[in-house]
């Protein structure tokens, strides 16, 4: 998983069916403005959030169907690390 | 997911059977002219629009046929964002 | 999918069982000789033909025996484009 | 798999359900102090032990229930090579 | 695929229980002394020799057990090719 801040969101009315409802933040993953993925959220993240965020296939089965065409999604918010972030 | 823009399309005759019929958009995502790929669209998107792409085998789901072998699929036409993309 | 140029093959006599017969294409997917991948082909794609390749786990959706460890296909082969590639 | 050494760990109270119980270390696999990923471990690393991390959906077979939502996994502390990492 | 060439070996006692008895070979795939994986070898590659390695979900079906958290298999030794690696 890789951490990253939560900047933003992203709106999209024509979209796939199978996106219906999901809410899809922003998140800097680097060092630049340009270093961003769109990652599905169920926890609740809010602008300014570090969060961990899984990548690639392994995301879909972070959905109640798993068949969910997504790549990234927020599997948690970190409260503390040892490691200076 | 990324952003990207709808720059152009792309033409082939000879490919796999499984890809017959199937829009194919090149989609830039990133800063260079270079950094592109071509995307299987069912949405209708049209050059410059800004798109969310999902890469990687995740791309599979959003085809009728869960085996197709594409690695990159527009996901949704982006319409708001409270990020500056 | 990424567009590249096929710039030569590769032979292997010593390999997995699961790849005998296949034919690998070199392709160029960058600017740099070096930018690479080695991709399994079924269409017929001769060197300097500009094709479309599929990356990752998707590859093998491709093969007729979808366990095959392959990470790269040639999906199409591209003839037009209003993009310049 | 790629090389790495331990250097730290992550807390997240708020997280998916399936993550619950998980030890989430922070593991280096760059030259800068940036260059990291986050990644379960179950066989007690410890900081600055070098480690083996499987990246991408292989991590997902590494847990109990294959279809967590992880894309990173320590699968053996290295204790020798004649390669100088 | 990519290229590579094997220059060395991994050898980790603390392991998961899945990676028992896997040769683990370190080939390097880029330009760079740290440009390598860690590649799973059943061929019997040795140091030195220039291989085709898969990457990814991919290589867990070299595996006589598809269920393995490998990322990185050799699927070919190199014995010719008309492009100048």
């Amino acid at each position: 998983m890789v951490v990253g801040k939560v900047t933003g969101s992203i709106f999209s009315t024509r979209k796939l069916d199978s996106l219906t409802g999901f809410k899809l933040m922003v998140v800097n993953i680097g060092k630049g403005k340009d270093d961003f993925v769109v990652a599905m959220d169920t926890l609740g993240a809010g602008i300014g959030d570090v969060v961990l965020v899984t990548l690639g296939d392994s995301a879909r089965f972070a959905c109640q169907n798993e068949k969910t065409p997504i790549d990234a999604v927020i599997v948690g918010i970190v409260d503390q690390s040892n490691y200076n972030l």
